[in-house]
């Protein structure tokens, strides 16, 4: 028997990467943080936890507060959500579809294609370039809208603000979405623009560059027109998405930017010792300014590479997709997680 | 400017109850509960505060496994999300809609009809009587589903699991929802129906019963079938939408089947007390099986008590509705809260 709506059964849900719960791994396969969240965050959970019983604030105003001082915008310019991913369902639903196709690159995160068919938007997706970078010269052209992340994922190549302007004013009538899940890592970011573009509409989330991937909380900044649709559409779905637990721990994470600039400043330490490693064994790394790399060996396949890996304890992500399906995506770890991954490619002689 | 897409600009968003920042009010208006959670959760909440970087497990297998347990079913049986919203909200994409209408009570949660706009589902309500009871031979007509909380809400109004049955039998093909959000407080529940009824859902949240409002943690039971479809439209929106805290403290909860049944009885005893005394002061109050009460007096209009109860510090829940305007929901705190109404009711000459 077969009780699914018709829209149901159209669905193509995304694939995270694997969350292992027995054998101990090295885990790089779905971009976490290896540092544990500032300290203030276990205090301001154990703070929260002693009032569960009521309802949380609907729009996590407090947090929201937080997120507005560090990026120097006002308190109605951020919505929050149960993670960035809802933020980001929130947002197809809000303003993408209708006669143009949303826009977004060829290899990109792969559940914008899902939001996509989740609310039935029209998609064209653009090719990178061989560079496996956007052209801005694909996206002028009509559409309902456009979204992709900067730094790109899974490519971890970064994209010039310059370029993001020229495809903001271009669509002057429509959405244009920076997805900043890995901002922090070396790019800079477009929030800066918000005031200038009333279109330009930026996503974050709290669970790479701030450690809480096991806590659900992403938001979106851009002018208070746009910050209002999104709690229309939240209204409409989950009254209550972020939970008083996950907004303490969030607050607290932002306002401690002494310690989140000190762990991210060691990531980019790991990731560019890392890739010229990698580069000294005849990988090919793309240029990275995210807490990841995309590489490439010329002489051994993706495949049998992650396999390899995977049989000394590391895991990482191997898309079989076209175009990149001789590339591994390797989350950045410690410093010891790059060097161990280093040593199993040498010594094991895989390349 | 407009940048909303053409069906966020159709949406009629939820309106919750009021979740007052500052003045200190006896907060009767949203049916949460007036005692903590078990002293388990909070122990829980600080064992899972220690490992925060890593995304939590996507189908919350532990929670599930807890539920089923507790529940006397197979953990494929149970599907989590973030509070009976988010659940509801998956249970109309994934199981509503088509030609024939979704039907449901003219008097009841209020989210039914802005769930089924979100997704352009279309939906006939069907009255209740006189009693505001459900007359299940309403429901035995062509439609694409059916949905109704048990008890009802705002009724309090209980409905027995024989014609539960019996609109379940009619509607072989289609998927009937019972939303158990108030059920642990006298009414029986469908869950043992499961096997039965392949087409029976149950849903319930940790918001009322288990004392997590703040927490966001809502499931769903039913046969593997289903559980499966509300897993394929969550993989389509958001991965991850139990934090591992949440799912943590839920699970904690839910295994205190001692301290919850203590704290229920005492909410139970409250609202016994509670009518009795309203009664005396010519109240009608509907049969409550829930912990609030459906109440309204002949001689006083509801809007001017709900007035005056919020000068004199109690919030309670009008809705300025059609049939139900001249009714007052008001949620069970403490015995001491329920004596304090009464009294202000009383010696402020209100009754």
């Amino acid at each position: 028997m077969d009780f699914l709506s018709s829209r149901a059964k159209l669905l193509t849900p995304y694939t995270a990467g694997e969350q292992p719960k027995e054998k101990k791994y090295i885990k790089l396969n779905t971009n976490e943080n290896p540092y544990n969240p500032s300290p203030k965050v276990a205090e301001a959970i154990s703070f929260a936890a002693q009032n569960l019983r009521l309802y949380p604030d609907a729009d996590s105003s407090e947090l929201c507060r937080a997120i507005a001082q560090v990026n120097n915008v006002q308190e109605e310019c951020v919505f929050c959500g149960n993670g960035s991913d809802e933020v980001l369902s929130f947002v197809f639903y809000a303003f993408f579809g209708g006669s143009e196709p949303l826009l977004f690159p060829d290899i990109t995160y792969s559940f914008y294609p899902v939001y996509s068919k989740f609310y039935d938007i029209a998609y064209e997706t653009l090719p990178l370039n061989g560079d496996f970078e956007i052209d801005p010269s694909f996206y002028l052209r009509p559409a309902s809208g456009v979204i992709f992340p900067n730094p790109n994922a899974p490519t971890s190549v970064y994209f010039s603000l310059e370029k993001i302007c020229e495809i903001a004013e271009y669509h002057k009538n429509k959405v244009v979405v920076i997805d900043e899940a890995y901002i922090a890592f070396g790019g800079e970011s477009a929030v800066s623009y918000i005031k200038k573009y009333p279109n330009l509409l930026i996503v974050r989330t709290f669970s790479k560059s701030h450690a809480l991937a096991g806590m659900r909380v992403g938001y979106a900044i851009g002018q208070p027109h746009l910050i209002d649709a999104l709690r229309r559409v939240k209204d409409s779905f989950n009254s209550y998405p972020v939970d008083c637990v996950a907004a303490a721990a969030a607050r607290a994470a932002v306002l401690d930017t002494a310690y989140y600039s000190d762990i991210t400043a060691q990531i980019i330490q790991s990731r560019d010792f890392f890739a010229q490693g990698l580069k000294e064994v005849g990988f090919r790394v793309l240029p990275s300014a995210a807490n990841f790399v995309f590489i490439s060996h010329a002489g051994i396949p993706a495949q049998a590479l992650y396999a390899k890996l995977r049989e000394n304890g590391i895991l990482v992500r191997f898309f079989n997709k076209p175009r990149i399906d001789n590339f591994l995506r390797v989350t950045i770890g410690t410093r010891e997680d790059m060097e161990y991954v280093l040593q199993i490619l040498k010594n094991g002689r895989m390349v």
